[in-house]
């Protein structure tokens, strides 16, 4: 019930035309999101900076263009995760405008104009086996109209590599760091930035990383002090946060 | 090698008062701190917003004011956490402006006007049990210049104590969301507002909560986007990656 | 040893025909069931409400033919789950009255009339990864005779669309929860309804759900008083006690 | 907002006493609980067989008193769990009514007459280290109006112990299994009784029962089919579901 | 170095044909098997109820027949477990003897005549899904002599089913009990029984069982008194115990 | 209901003194135990070998005394496992004969001759902190009057200590390993022995010996074929099942 | 920035062609690496036993055959670990140097002499299951120009097997000693050599093993002083260590 | 039986003063440890850089002295771990060389002239809170008579405290690195130095460090690759197995 809709049944309610009873029934029935305070998740896509987002995983071909028409309805760009190539081939034939990200199994469609951001975020991933974690990251904060900044092969192992970005990570407004293995990264970086650090363990690694535990425990552990995690192999979720982040500080003109 | 001290360096050079070799020697071993990218730690206390953080517990009476004597001569705010009653007076007794906050168990000094964010932080914790763990998050985010917000008692399993606060949540730049047991506050919040949401598990619960093993992997697995995590009981990392975001808000003047 | 057989061995001992030797030696050695306090499997099926239960993973086709044709004699209802549909096709060639349910992987076949329960059995998914667990719960409270209601795509990162349905899970005797990731589902319903709650944790989710080991504690670990929990997937356990606690509310007539 | 409350309010409005952008603003920010969907606490302590529940770990003796008289105002029974003998005390001058249940460690207040249930609530423990999380079971449901039957040392070693009690469990509508060590009575019991089975686990065992986990485990895979699960020593819990359930049978007259 | 070696070389020696350097460097670098007092491996087979014994895991077609040859030559008995059906083939080519065990997956050669124990050795499984583990024993234990009697589908949930077999319990010397899910039958058993029970885990089970880990604490926590237990899914280990305890019994003619 | 009360019974019928009805009703409900086929736990204190067993921890000396007792009576053996000074010193007070073995926390009560084993239990353990365990099994295994012979700090990092036990080792019937750590010494035994070795893990071990975990899996999975496992630190388990092996060897005359 | 580049730098500034602030901007961006005292990887290739490593797992055939030829300009050796045979013929097509190291699943290419140890790396491993782990690191332990000496089939089950052996173990300047199951091996060899013991944990084993599980914490727990531990399954690691160690002992001429 | 007394046997033989049974007999039965190859405790007392070892937890003071007493007679050094104040102040009074290591909680007492190390053990310690382990590993490492350098509080989060001491971490034969938390710091130092890195995880953290597990999986975890691990808080064997290797450097003269 939105406003409108409640503004015409208080003024049917006092032209008489309903009774009393039936405006408590009303109300007492009126579904919890037109209440106004809840975050109406249609209102989302034409925001700037939030994207429909489809998990594709473990859903059709089929159920996933039916989603993707529906959603694409209200004018919002959209970002499909998970997504195998054959879905793109089938939202890319009714939508040419959908783009495939290979690397991060990812989908975008955009129908807005991007807003950039002022800010950038570094996306920082320690091996090349993380790439596709981190590409996610990437893709979910671009379609999020973030400005980005890959940094790539810099594990703890080799400091040197990582100090040669000194500059670029410095000028993060916020860091997504992936890493396998240890998980090491995140504390390192997050004693050289002063920004937020979004750490996101992947399950590169082999017996004694189980999966992406070892990383994952190593994240939440870390010494450096501005350092939050998300789940295994889950850049999708880096990337969100820190567009959220990243949001904050404002956008401004030019491109990505 | 601070900026001054190189240049004092190519000037005596230049001079012809030291060699080409002395100064290759004086470059090669200069500490990586000078080279200006690395984050200093004594500059911190005197930016905007960075206290001096001292983690009290393992360390002695003596060891505490000792340290916390040197951290204070830069003129920068201090945050001791998980300090004793002991450690207080200690520090109080020479240093009359510390504060205790005894549910937190901390202890600041502030030296430095604030200059008060403009975006608010909200803190939100599930159950009494969870007060001392959002409260040192409430400690630790207003020794670094941030509005707070605090919200208690507001357990999923009773959602009309938390909507009734669905203003607030809303109006808030980021959130941090304290709870223990099987830890779903924080995908409840998060579906409720559209900023970040720090969660940090509580090590409350019985039995299977496996001293806050359960709300940890549930603050893992939220199914709400925006939520990252933090180390169980780690209110401190809660409030200080708050601060961090709000920071990237700006600053409003008055009160707190 | 049934009753009559006790009697008549009695009588013959009565009548001299055995002597006591005999009777002692046949007591000793009656089979447990036959005494009466024990639960005997072959009443089962034909009380109301309590069909044959045949698990096929790891059955072969002909296995469960076997098994199906023995245990239908009896004249009283099946459930086999786990069942792929080549099983499924074996038996209806049988038994034509079998039907598929696809989505829950489950045969049901129908000998009795239903005497439908006068409560009603709320069966609700978290996400629609989680619908086979919850058909399955579904379809076990149905062929017991239970009258059920769906409720789906109601994660507690979208609280209106679980509240939408305050009415239907307000108006249940009983409700089956069903969620992976951070299984807070349990919790949320568990606050909003005075019912007992039976939560099924899923094995959906990526890496740090361990497979369902993160909703598993979570619902163990739930806030809210009336939730008790079953095994990882177990959609027919969650159906199985619903059904028994709904059968005490009674019967009463008309369709499910 | 009650039905009253909103209903002066809509009086109001139609006589003109108050604008449409009143109405509208005060229907926004009503309370969640005010639009009768929700379970509103404090209506519970009067409704038949629903306490005020108070866990008084981690609280102080003032805290839990403070919380106790302000609950007890509404007439209704009372609850507290996990109570040192002093909160007793301190209760107790207060409230001569109090009763100390010293195995269980829980405090009863009764104000409301008893409208005892007509099915039985079994409770079964495995042995006499399970008796304290048995006992917190017992007093649960009979506060909650639910006759209990206890049913003690019936370890599954010594199957003649419990087989001794078959009537009495044949004879409940509901049954809570305590046990420690393996966790296998709740497997039995299940396959004697037909009604649903509340297996709490205790951390009662040494070694590899890792606090509880391995009896857990064992409850979580039963065999049985109607079989579900509580926290790790959750008495409480076990009691409060069995008295759900059990309040479906209806109710008799008579002593408990 | 067998005795007989050795007092060859010391009789050299007292002849003068080695002198004392020699001997002293032989004694020094003398294998240590041949000091008699380790077990001897190739003694293994040729004494009453040691077979030879090959884990085929692993392991080429080739590789295996190739160790069954070099076995074989002493004239003893052999097992080989997890072995393909291929293996048996390639193995019974060569060695018409051969049988092949297909639930077990294990292959026995019999070379030696039977002396069958006169105990004998209960094989209890709970399901039919334990039953290649099962198997896996009473293979084992017979190509070690051992008489076996199988004991199928008596899980805890029935419990009559069992005790049905009271009288072949009570008659055997050793037992070894085989159950996934909660592992509850060893204890069961042990409660039946004054012999000891050997408890074999399996993987069966779904969730939460977590491949076996739910039984094998279990049944490590066992509250009944004899029960020690193995590897998940040993039955190798489980039958071979068996047999060292009963053949303390001593032997007797006649078949299995 | 033993055998003479069921004569009895049959006789009343059979002269008429009862009827049909009550026989049948008198059976029906007849305890389990009485059966004949149930291991009747009163009977277990009479019988060579076979001593009453009491755990002391958790209960108070008023309830030690008070079982003991009771169990005395019968005129068997006693246990009395994991017990404080205190305990034996109530004990004591009343039945002198009670022994204190102070390293196992044991007390024995022998009121029955001894009727010794013919075979020995050999009980290793690997260091001394294994001591206590290795004590209570030796305990326990002494009371149910078999020989052993205890063999101690024969650590696997020091092959020559064990080794010089070699004739001990070899010469008994069954070995009870007790070790902590890795606990890889039961592998190591298994090797040199060929009867059944009992494997007792200890929590002794610091960090990643989890209070046991370590040594538990490894003695699990250990490549020696004839090594069963039983709880962390259970001595009493061990040597309760070595001697329910070692009884099947038969006795001799003769001290322990 | 190697060290003629800055000397260039600083003369260029004496000469007035470059001013102060460009040199003080060159110093400060001037890469980490080239300062000197990093460890810089294009340096490695070159020195004395240090060959370049490729893990080839999860690289395509064309990526690593890529990666081998920019890391073969520089004239050292070269290690591809985790290599299909199709990753080797790639590489053989454009290096027929390249030699394939079957069980080792290794791609070794050599280009420079070797200069062999002094000093012997024993690689012992318990079971043939064992033998690629081991190989892999005999391979990489003899890229890096160690002598290696292979014990196989030495598990503790069989002491003989290994004691036979005692002399070459005592040999050795370091042993890497690799296994499964319960991870005992490195306890047995650290009691009876004096060197280095590098122990790497296999994932061979079943149920209880989890997968090298246990075989990690048994080695992390080992009774012998020298052991340290490397990740599960990881032979490169071993070998790679052992070579550090050994070739502190220095190098002397011969083979292998 | 060492090499005298078994020529003398055999003299004794020769010349007929025993026979050939009483040589066999005796052959059969000398401990192994006489064979030569085993390595004799008693031995390594009196060899450079080897003490005896005495873990003193768990041993009463009365304990500790005496085994300390018949150690030192041999004439060796001796480290005492884990050694309460009370254990030294009853050593020293009996050898008043005896020196105590508070923060190591070691006693050292030196019988030997050092052989000092040529090489240099680098012991680094992340954090203040790792430091009693860290002097563990230094006492250990000294009293095996190897040259030791402390670096500590240089945690990954401030790498330029780190690398402020990179001269002296390139100057080291091997490095002992203790950290706690994520334990990242030894791929941190794997990465700067050449020479063989062992890992110690210590318990310091709170929450999801699950007592030293975080460290422990992230140092097995390393992306560095001359890194090995050994068990949490073993300060000793890190400084031991350092000692072992640096051995193989060499000795020279002058002082620590």
């Amino acid at each position: 019930m939105n406003e409108k809709t409640l503004r015409d049944l208080l003024g049917s309610f006092q032209r008489g035309e309903v009774g009393v009873d039936d405006v408590v029934t009303r109300l007492r029935t009126l579904p919890f999101e037109d209440l106004g305070f809840a975050k109406v998740d249609h209102h989302r896509a034409i925001r700037c900076g939030f994207p429909e987002v489809i998990y594709c995983e473990g859903k059709t071909v089929e159920q996933v263009r039916a989603i993707v028409s529906k959603r694409l309805e209200s004018g919002g760009n959209l970002l499909g995760t998970r997504a195998a190539p054959a879905i793109y081939e089938a939202v890319a034939a009714r939508f040419p405008a959908a783009q495939y990200h290979e690397a991060a199994r990812a989908i975008t469609v955009r129908q807005q104009e991007p807003c950039w951001s002022a800010g950038t975020v570094a996306i920082i991933a320690a091996g090349t086996s993380d790439l596709p974690v981190a590409e996610e990251a990437r893709v979910t904060a671009e379609i999020m109209d973030q400005r980005t900044r890959m940094i790539v092969d810099v594990g703890v192992a080799g400091l040197h590599r990582l100090l040669a970005h000194a500059e670029d990570l410095q000028a993060a407004s916020v860091a997504v760091v992936v890493a396998g293995m240890e998980g090491a990264l995140p504390s390192v970086v997050g004693g050289l930035v002063d920004c937020p650090v979004i750490a996101v363990p992947t399950s590169v690694g082999y017996g004694a990383s189980f999966h992406g535990l070892a990383a994952l425990l190593g994240m939440l552990n870390s010494c450096a002090s501005g350092v939050s995690v998300v789940n295994i192999d889950n850049g999708f979720a880096g990337g969100y946060i820190a567009a959220l982040i990243n949001r904050r500080v404002g956008t401004r003109s030019g491109g990505p």
